[in-house]
């Protein structure tokens, strides 16, 4: 079995609507590949009770805990003292990434708000960030990295060679112009029984005057992925359609 | 104090990143025009008992419940007996609904997948369905809408008026080019203790040349939200920064 992740997103901004979540997709996709499956996705407030209850709660449930946002200097931002209570230990400056910041900070500008973005848990492994140096960190299977998309996908670089993954998932798709969910529905279902192990999803798509279904086999099994995937493709073919391979072109 | 809600997303392929979620930002603004507090989203599988216990955690948590997702003619389609379950009622036959969907679907066409779709919890009210006529549906305090964001939105907009609403949120805005965050993070913290009924938040922005900081101050006290974003004006001046009411324009 591969290991599971789930990803804890915290931040208010993202549930008022004020900005859209740019980091999930990333991160499933990488995931993925790396053979972690992404079981959950959280998006929570900045509220301190909330954000330890759920770290305790997930790093229980999961493999690894990613969680993004939180980690800059205002007020806000309280994910990695929250993190250090939910693990018991002590939040103190981390003497290293001390260093780090206040050389890349002008002279004079390393204030209070500055040091807190090299303040840790104990026990903390930082996680090096490349666009602007306040680190993101690991502690024990918890990892914690910025929100903006930029700073935390390179973090996450950083971040995945370390990671235990598995078996990477494959994906075969095809589909047809002007089939539709309910006619394709009873036999992909059957092709669903026969490959127990895969995810058999069906998506509508529409695209100008273009409208049909994508059926993708996925799983970690890639020899039952080429078969599932052939036996869609019969089906197509079965029902009247001229199944293509490959996603719709956008 | 405002309703509260929650939003569970129920669907792999947000959570394999093949699909980019486009339904939490409208919903989370909505919901907070409407005065409700969108508290918390989560993203689960297409897993009967995943789904179940997530259902009868959450709608006991929050005032209102929102699922999006997972109420198609496909085999991997299972919100809708899923939540039958979470309510311990039975899942059956809806006679308005399978009437207007028989009517709707070409003679012949309205096989065994498509009347899934007309089968509810029982004691559910359908969610009328402009679109594609499959209804949606509110069974207590949990409201099942299609993923498809077209859809979606127009389920909800024939929902809006029957939810419990509050006091609209309102907010307020100032930004300030070559402003950082770590620079103004002390005066802002000192601003959000004088609302404590608000968020105050800060997001860092990059527009080709220019960067900077905006600074929103929201809540459903509308004086309060003037009165702070008074305060967050002076605070940029005071730096020596130009303080520019709004966002930055994209």
């Amino acid at each position: 079995m591969n290991p599971t992740a789930c990803i804890l997103v915290i931040g208010n901004e993202i549930l008022s609507g004020r900005t859209q979540d740019a980091n999930i997709q990333f991160l499933g996709r990488r995931l993925g590949a790396l053979g972690i499956a992404l079981r959950e996705v959280r998006i929570i407030p900045d509220v301190r009770e909330t954000i330890i209850s759920n770290v305790v709660e997930l790093r229980a449930r999961f493999d690894h805990l990613l969680t993004t946002g939180g980690i800059g200097p205002t007020h806000d931002d309280i994910t990695s003292p929250c993190v250090a209570e939910a693990f018991g230990v002590p939040w103190e400056i981390h003497a290293d990434s001390f260093a780090k910041l206040e050389a890349y900070m002008a002279p004079g500008s390393f204030n209070a708000a500055r040091q807190r973005m090299a303040t840790l848990p104990r026990g903390a492994v930082p996680i090096d960030n490349p666009v602007s140096v306040a680190p993101g960190f690991s502690i024990g299977n918890v990892h914690v990295m910025a929100g903006v998309p930029r700073i935390m996908q390179a973090m996450f670089e950083n971040l995945a060679p370390l990671l235990s993954g598995g078996k990477p998932v494959v994906s075969a798709s095809w589909h047809a112009d002007g089939l539709l969910e309910g006619t394709i529905a009873e036999g992909l279902e059957a092709i669903q029984h026969r490959f127990p192990t895969l995810d058999i999803g069906s998506y509508p798509y529409e695209r100008f005057d273009r409208r049909g279904v994508s059926l993708v086999s996925k799983g970690s099994d890639e020899d039952a992925v080429f078969e599932a995937a052939k036996a869609v493709r019969g089906l197509i073919a079965r029902l009247g359609f001229i199944p293509i391979k490959g996603e719709p072109a956008p």
